[in-house]
């Protein structure tokens, strides 16, 4: 089995999270069963394209009956390694971060962000959604804590230093918010989001004039 | 050279600001021109992939010189049709909002947020970043305006109606940052964003323990 899904084309693991939104969405409008091209509707993935990334996990969907959703949501969250809560930390509580910090949207990937820092003396100490600020010189208490997961929202002069200490302090991996390359060990896998990027896709697709 | 263009592939497409971005970075490094695999090393996006997605559009690359990185980001500016300035109008100036305000990165695509609107009293004429919060009430003055993008960054609830309101204000394209499914006319292109969906791709390459 373990075998099997290393062989899954990174560009297919990226579009999974896609998927298992448009399923939610799905699911949501009281779906049972979507078919590839309902999906497609959702996602913006042509079908064929959804039918080539799902066939990568065995046979989930019938010709003309469909996906059964919730099995192959649940499919995917295995694939993905969704399927168990993992603690994250959020490094910077400024406007980002605090979108971070009331995001709903973490839960449903089994997201819990349990800490969060910043250096501002005027956010140490605040509540945000249950979670306080804390001093980011005390960061290194998140190795006690079981955090697997960073999130960087600090402006990017910052990043690389925030990177740093994140990978110190344990983490395995990181989602960075800031604009900028940041270098971490072979071993941690960094993500970079570009809020802005999605957008520069966008008139691509608008009609002249 | 239009119809060439058509036929780009989508997946193709929405790897193109990631390659922009990419170059961004390697030119900030002082790089003058960068190979498909140093790129790999920006984008995390395989050597194999960039050669095959930038063959679409030419040969920009020169075996062991790599790719000249001024010429390839104005060209796939000018792909993506970055290349003029593009007016956007912001809904929802709640944390995200106000982080999207705040954001430094949509100017590297060109795109100028000239408005923004609120349904919250609280909010509407506060300023952020020279920009005044205006009531959501007098979205259609947007129309005059020349603005062809919509930015939504209202609760999820609100989602369909803020759209539905920017259709009608004349919006071309909506990005879309509130985690749920919204319908528009065909005409209209539009991309929605979770923030958290990123995320989501992390635990797959974490070591296991």
């Amino acid at each position: 089995m373990k075998l099997k899904y290393r062989r899954i084309p990174e560009e297919t693991i990226r579009r999974l999270p896609i998927y298992l939104r448009g399923l939610l969405f799905s699911s949501q409008m009281k779906y049972k069963r979507v078919s590839s091209h309902e999906l497609s509707e959702f996602v913006g993935i042509s079908p064929c394209q959804i039918r080539k990334d799902l066939s990568y996990f065995g046979e989930f969907g019938k010709r003309g009956i469909g996906y059964d959703i919730e099995k192959l949501s649940s499919e995917i969250r295995k694939i993905l390694k969704l399927d168990v809560v993992r603690k994250a930390v959020l490094v910077g509580a400024g406007n980002l971060g605090s979108a971070v910090l009331t995001y709903p949207g973490f839960k449903m990937y089994n997201f819990d962000i349990t800490a969060a820092f910043d250096a501002d003396p005027r956010k140490i100490g605040k509540k945000i959604k249950n979670i306080t600020i804390e001093d980011i010189g005390t960061i290194a208490s998140v190795k006690k804590r079981k955090i697997d997961l960073g999130i960087i929202a600090v402006p990017h002069e910052a990043a690389q230093k925030t990177a740093d200490a994140l990978v110190k302090a344990g983490v395995k991996a990181i989602l960075n918010f800031s604009p900028c390359y940041i270098t971490v060990p072979k071993r941690i896998k960094v993500i970079t989001i570009d809020i802005a990027m999605d957008l520069a896709r966008l008139p691509y697709y608008m009609p002249a004039g």
